[in-house]
């Protein structure tokens, strides 16, 4: 079977969404995922800056994400065809390991922890295709990348894109 | 640079030998590593089948793991000719999450997180080198396997096998 990588943050949770929640709050702001197209969160307003690191310290945080529209049909409809490792760059944040670990537990009870991967540089992962929203991770990856669209690539270019998991569904299955 | 993944448990922590001191004041008996010769510790005593897996489910168990004679010195010698990353099958183990980063931040103090790579099946490993006790996961690792001598595979054969540190400085330095 091929294999395939798929990153968490932005790809199957909604992870700027989430800083964005916590920061209009704090702020009193109305900052949307419209707002954020072809930017950075710190892009968007610099106080993220530190905010970002300040929400990624706090364990629950990454439990109480939102999972991305159709990732788990698809996943798991790709899992009968595929083997499937989910690949976070997660030693950045050591407080993320353990709640990483649960939310996938939860959300994607379907896959083996085995197939767990929590890394930093993401040149270490040896599958056939990587599914990522960062383009620096699949610079330096060793199979076909593929650039899930996130608000803040949205205006990258050069790379294999997929805009939802749709469209994962029949880049792989058809 | 070439690129080399070790293994924690074993290679660099002393996992067995705590297992046995722990086992050995909770049933006051006197097994030493000498009796785990070829063995595994439920070969040894079939109490530890539960017993591990209790161990392990406390952080503190992980924190207070002896590192293996000259690991730390000659790794950072390494680190000038090859990337060195460390891959650790901790998903079956989630409590060991957070004190094995806190562990190598600790006693390798030298590598940088970003090198650290917490998995379940170390088939996903991208990596020349693979340096690890458990001949099962040099089968599946696509570069050069080494197993490094642990207690439990003094006997096991057809492996190219280093049995300290001074052996790995040999074999990559000289």
């Amino acid at each position: 079977m091929k294999r395939i990588a798929i990153d968490m943050d932005e790809v199957i949770t909604h992870f700027s969404a989430s800083c964005l929640a916590l920061f209009n709050k704090e702020y009193n702001k109305n900052y949307t995922a419209e707002d954020l197209q072809g930017k950075l969160l710190v892009e968007l307003d610099a106080r993220f800056a530190d905010k970002v690191d300040h929400y990624l310290a706090n364990e629950s945080f990454f439990l109480q994400l939102q999972v991305i529209k159709d990732s788990q049909e698809v996943i798991q409809k790709l899992s009968a065809h595929y083997d499937i490792y989910i690949v976070t760059a997660a030693m950045e944040f050591p407080a993320s390991l353990a709640p990483k670990y649960q939310w996938l537990k939860q959300h994607f009870s379907f896959l083996n922890e085995k197939n767990f991967v929590f890394c930093g540089d993401k040149s270490i992962i040896h599958a056939d295709y990587l599914i990522d929203d960062t383009p620096s991770n699949l610079d330096t990856f060793m199979g076909q990348g593929i650039l899930f669209t996130a608000p803040h690539n949205r205006n990258v270019t050069g790379y294999t894109r997929l805009n939802n998991w749709e469209e994962v569904a029949a880049y792989f299955l058809s």
